[in-house]
């Protein structure tokens, strides 16, 4: 029986494609990064994936988890062929418990529809990757996405209490708990997220919900220069309050979304913070005042507070849509997502526009400036060789600067595939071996998605 | 060369004894379980551990990591002998960095110092186990330890950021990121925290801190039963206010704290709830009055508010020497810290109260209600080998109700000694079998902390 029709048997015939012209809808991610899988199976149970798992590892068989394709480097890629093992068709919200503040939900149920179901009863879930209208929840926990909320909230990791989830021999295993503690044996739960789908794949997860806060207080900082706007965030954060969001968009940023905004960018401005804070009626009018007291006082040349929650609604859409417009500068970026400790924003910022002037590339910084999460997009023309050439050694110095400063090399985009080569940069040898060690336990025969991190 | 003489090398005289007066200072903890190790070491450096891990590793000697000995289910007991590795003297606190509410610490600093250190930087750390004055960082890293505060703040996997550690072979690792966001790699932070000193000797800690809340308003709730009790928690928490503590003390309790209270216990009061919030003053307050508005709806007999943080720091140190206390009760204690959903909380407590009644002895319950985690303590005459038998039976009680109720028969003390015969009945057989497999990439001649947990 060949590959199809063992798949067939397994997902029915609408839940696999071998066709070539649906197969290339699979092969690629946000990265542009594209390799062709032999087969696309949508299993709709835990059960049918389950017994995919199985015959692949019979087979040796490489099967790549997928959510929505939308990872930043290339996770989802099957780089070595196979099957591509989509979640789309397991995306209900099994239970949200109010009572608990606990959810179950399936991994391919898209972010913004969890945020809507789960705020409409009052509730709240941080997380809030820029893709939350398209990525899912599994893909959320396979890469550990965070988003500007981080700041105050954490990030994916921190909402996960428990996993369901098939290891590559297709054994089911439950990690975790659905109460609000718990210690008993090795955290499982939290070795899987974050693992890039390369040790088990994830078919049902529990997660820890918030009360949603009474009000949100949003506002637009304008700064006249970078590094006036990377010294305000670095005071911010040192006093005390602690916003929820602390997003930074340079000078080529605020080009790019001037036209989705409602308000007019004030003239001379060449960096913009998007602040907002949240929480209780008084403390949210004091903290919002105090920042922009702050602000003023760093030099900020205007402040734009968002009316209501329609226009702060608009210009988290603006601030979403930056990634996919950078290719109006250029036709191809390498989107880099280093961290700094806060204090050192200012001197990565710095760096960064050095490393422009010194490779002679567009270099767009945008994030999560507020713990020190900054995404540096080098920009550059696919059919010139030299630029890419020199985008590449450009994203070899922002990573320098990054662990110069005692940052990392990703804060929530995953090492993937293009990261791989830089990891050892950062992960001694003695780490890495136990990372692959790691993966051996998991998965013996390196069919979970093999070729990414470190494999 | 004997072990004394390779030790002394590598400690000094001063920091190695095989005395047996002093080996049996550190045979012991907070079980009262106690095999007595054959040398016991100090080491002052990460150096010094890791020649003795390297000298223990060649000679297949085991090596139980411990801090002040104050766990609760025999995680530094050297239950197979072997050398006490004691990180008394490795209780630097190496740096607080206020500019990026960070700090690194060694792992013998007490609790207590750390968090009188950075409350004086107007910062703050969470995590607060009742053991506070004595458990050291170290040890709180081992077991994963939560405290009252983990309502709102977490438990300690929430705050550590990187660790730097030994393996059992002497080689050193280090682990996480010292920025806000980082996931390079498979987390090998999160996976020590909470191993119990089975994986890795942990030398160098790096923590999250917050900012120190303005204000914190302490209150004490009595109401007539421990039913009441337990649904006003339950009732509280689905309110979505979320105070820092939501304690609960049974009738036993409140005996055994009454006279180091300075307040008088309400007559017929035979439950109390210690409630604690925090914030910015106006929200504080509003909390604080929703709480106590809600209380009395629920039928609280009266409410005490702390009039300054001397009354509310007199309420907490009552609380806090609960556990020794008890044993006025009887000799012996089988202490276990179970966790059920919040909302099973009323369930739980009345199937305590029936556990009580089935083998008649006293099964006194407090905790930290609020996240669902209650200390159930059974106690016995240690003489009478009948009582014994009952008290495990009674254990073997409570972990089936609280499983049954969706619950983990540990929420922070770890499951070390005590409960590793319990654990099966919590965790499958194939989890069991990848957390031995990662047990073996870590340790592969099983020397570190052997006989814990699951091995």
């Amino acid at each position: 029986m060949g590959l199809y029709e063992a798949l067939k048997s397994i997902t029915g015939p609408d839940g696999i494609t071998t066709e070539p012209e649906e197969r290339v809808c699979y092969a690629y991610d946000a990265t542009g990064r594209s390799f062709l899988p032999s087969a696309v199976v949508f299993p709709q149970t835990h059960d049918q994936a389950a017994r995919v798992l199985q015959f692949a590892s019979k087979h040796r068989i490489p099967v790549i988890p997928r959510g929505s394709g939308s990872g930043m480097t290339g996770g989802a890629v099957p780089v070595q062929g196979g099957i591509v093992m989509v979640t789309s068709r397991m995306n209900r919200i099994l239970e949200i418990d109010k009572d608990n503040f606990t959810a179950r939900v399936e991994p391919g149920v898209v972010l913004e529809k969890f945020h809507k179901a789960v705020e409409k009863q009052g509730l709240f879930y941080p997380p809030d990757p820029a893709s939350s209208s398209v990525c899912t929840i599994g893909g959320n926990i396979g890469e550990c996405a965070g988003g500007p909320r981080a700041v105050k909230y954490g990030v994916t990791r921190d909402y996960v209490l428990g996993l369901k989830a098939l290891l590559a021999s297709g054994e089911t295993i439950q990690t975790g708990v659905c109460t609000a503690k718990g210690v008993a044996g090795y955290d499982l739960t939290r070795l899987i997220v974050g693992s890039e789908g390369t040790l088990a794949f994830v078919t049902q997860i529990t997660l820890r919900l918030l009360a949603k806060p009474e009000l949100v207080k949003t506002m637009a900082v304008f700064f006249k220069n970078a590094d006036q706007a990377a010294e305000a965030v670095s005071g911010i954060m040192k006093q005390a309050i602690v916003p929820r969001c602390v997003e930074y968009l340079d000078h080529a940023c605020l080009k790019l979304v001037q036209n989705s905004l409602d308000f007019d960018i004030a003239p001379r401005a060449q960096a913009m913070l998007i602040l907002e804070v949240d929480g209780n009626g008084e403390a949210v009018d004091r903290q919002s005042r105090q920042i922009e007291t702050f602000c003023r006082q760093s030099g900020a040349l205007d402040i734009i507070h968002a009316k209501d929650s329609l226009q702060a609604h608009g210009l988290w859409k603006a601030r979403k849509a930056l990634s996919p417009l950078l290719y109006k500068i250029r036709g191809s970026k390498l989107n880099e997502d280093i961290v700094v400790p806060i204090s050192k924003i200012p001197a990565m910022v710095r760096a960064a526009g050095e490393i422009q002037k010194r490779y002679d590339l567009p270099l767009v910084c945008f994030g999560h400036a507020g713990d020190g999460n900054l995404h540096c997009n080098v920009m550059y023309d696919p059919g010139d060789e030299t630029q890419f050439d020199r985008a590449n050694r450009a994203v070899d110095d922002l990573f320098g600067a990054a662990l110069e400063l005692g940052g990392t090399i990703t804060g929530e985009h995953g090492v993937g595939l293009t990261k791989k080569k830089y990891l050892p940069r950062e992960i001694g040898s003695t780490e890495l071996a136990l990372m692959k060690e790691i993966k051996k336990v998991f998965d013996p025969h390196h069919i979970l998605n093999p070729g990414k991190i470190f494999l």
